[in-house]
C-alpha cells in the first residue's frame, strides 16, 4: 500500500530535504523514523527538494509498506520519535500511481519580508529582514516580469539542470500585507534550484530602486545565472502547499 | 540625565535578566553595550527580573548619562552591538525621579499555550504545548480565584520572599483566542518569583479537570508553595508591557 505524508519543518538546522554528504537532512531523518516503526528498509520520495534552511508549511511525500497500518497511529509513533522540529500532520492511503513528484500539478512557496526598521527577535528564523527604502509600487510593477512562462536559467543556480529543461510556468506572484511586513506567494508548475529566492531577490532590488523591470527583461534574455542579482536568504522561504 | 530603555528580548539562550554566576543574562549584555557607545560605566537597571527563558514584548529600564545625546542614534548603535534577540525599541528622555521598578503601576505579562494535536515547529520556542483534554469553561471559572488582593505565597517560589511581602494585586486575567490555542494576559501591581507560571499550571491542572476551584483556595490557605502545582514552562511568559 501507498501512503502520502503532509509534513511541516523548521529547516533552520539542517542541510535542506535531501541527504548532503555527513550533513543533517529532513528525508533521511523521517525515512529512518519510518524504518524504526514499520521494521523494514522504507524509500520515503518527496514532492522536491528544498534547500539548507528552507521551511515547510506542508510538504508532500510517499512510500510504499506491505504492513497494514492505521495512518492516525502511525502519525503519534512518528511523531515521538522525530525531532521537534519535524512535524507530520497527515498521513492517509493514496493510490498506487500516486507519486509525491510526479503527480504534483503546481507547488506553493511563500516568502516573509520584514519590513519595520528594527528587527524582531521572536520571527528572526523566519522572515528576511529589510530595513531600507522599500517601494511597495515598484515592487508590483516588477512582478508581471516573471508571470508566464519563461527560460528562468538566469534566475537559477543552474549547475545540475540542463539548459533545455529551464522553461517553466509561474501562475501568480500575490503580495499579501503581515504584520510588519509582507508575504510573497508564488504558485507555479515547478522551481528550478534557488529560483525562487533568486526572484525575491531581484524583486527587492526593484523595490529598492536598484533595478527596473526594462533591466529584469534583460536579464532574462542573458540567460546566464552570472547576470542575476543576489538570492535572498533561504529563512524567509517556505513550501507552503504541494497541489496534486 | 535619565533615560528611558523599552526592550525586547527572546530569553531562550539567556540565563534571565539578572546575572546569574557566570551564566549569559540580558541586563548585563546591554550595559555592556551601554558603556561601549557612551565611554562611561552604566548601571542599567530594570523593571523587575525575568527568568531564565522568559522573554520580553517591552521590558522597561533606566540608566543615567551625563553624556548628551540623540536618542534615535543611541538606538542605531546600540542595535548593532547587541545580539539580534535582544532588541531596542525605544530609548527616550524621563524625569529624573523616574525609576523603571518603582516608578511601575502595573505589569502586565502574556501567556502563550498551543492547544492542536500535533506540535508546531515554528512557534515551540514562544507557546507552551498543552495536546491533551483541555476544559474551557473550567478553566474560565478557576480564573477568579486568582483575581483581586491575597497572599500569593503558594504561588511563589518564595525563597528569597519574605512572607510579610506576599501579598498582590491581580486586576484582571483575560483569555485570548490566538491561532492555535490561546493567549492568557495577566496584568498586576506585581508578581512574586514565578507566581505567573505557577498559576499557570494551577489553571492547566483546572482545565485538564484535575483540580476544583475550591482546591485552588485550600491551595491559597496553606501559604506554602510545596502545595501548589507544577509551574508551567518558562517558553511560554513573555513581559508584555510595563505601566507607568
Amino acid at each position: 500500500m501507498r501512503y502520502q505524508l503532509i509534513i511541516s519543518y523548521d529547516g533552520t538546522l539542517y542541510a535542506g530535504w535531501q541527504v548532503q554528504a555527513n550533513a543533517k537532512a529532513i528525508q533521511p531523518t523521517i525515512q529512518r523514523a519510518l524504518e524504526t516503526v514499520l521494521r523494514h528498509p522504507v524509500a520515503l520520495s518527496g514532492s522536491g527538494r528544498t534547500d539548507a534552511g528552507v521551511h515547510a508549511l506542508a510538504q508532500s511525500a510517499h512510500f510504499d509498506t506491505p504492513v497494514t497500518l492505521a495512518p492516525h497511529r502511525l502519525r503519534l509513533s512518528l511523531n515521538a520519535l522525530l525531532p521537534h522540529d519535524i512535524r507530520i500532520l497527515e498521513i492517509h492511503p493514496v493510490e498506487s500511481d500516486f507519486h509525491a513528484r510526479y503527480s504534483a500539478k503546481s507547488k506553493i512557496y511563500h516568502y516573509h519580508l520584514h519590513l519595520d526598521p528594527i528587527s524582531d527577535p521572536f520571527t528572526m528564523r523566519y522572515r528576511h529582514h529589510v530595513p531600507g527604502r522599500f517601494d511597495r509600487d515598484k515592487l508590483q510593477k516588477a512582478i508581471p516580469c516573471f508571470l508566464g512562462s519563461h527560460d528562468f536559467s538566469s534566475f537559477a543556480n543552474t549547475k545540475d539542470v540542463p539548459l533545455e529543461d529551464s522553461v517553466r510556468t509561474i501562475d501568480r506572484i500575490d503580495v499579501v500585507e503581515i504584520e510588519g511586513g509582507l508575504r510573497l506567494e508564488f504558485e507555479g508548475n515547478g522551481f528550478l534550484y534557488k529560483m525562487v529566492r533568486n526572484i525575491v531577490g531581484a524583486l527587492l532590488d526593484a523595490a529598492a530602486s536598484k533595478i527596473t523591470p526594462e533591466e529584469i527583461r534583460e536579464i532574462f534574455e542573458k540567460k546566464d545565472r552570472r547576470s542575476a542579482r543576489f538570492a535572498a536568504p533561504a529563512k524567509g522561504l517556505f513550501l507552503a502547499k504541494v497541489v496534486y
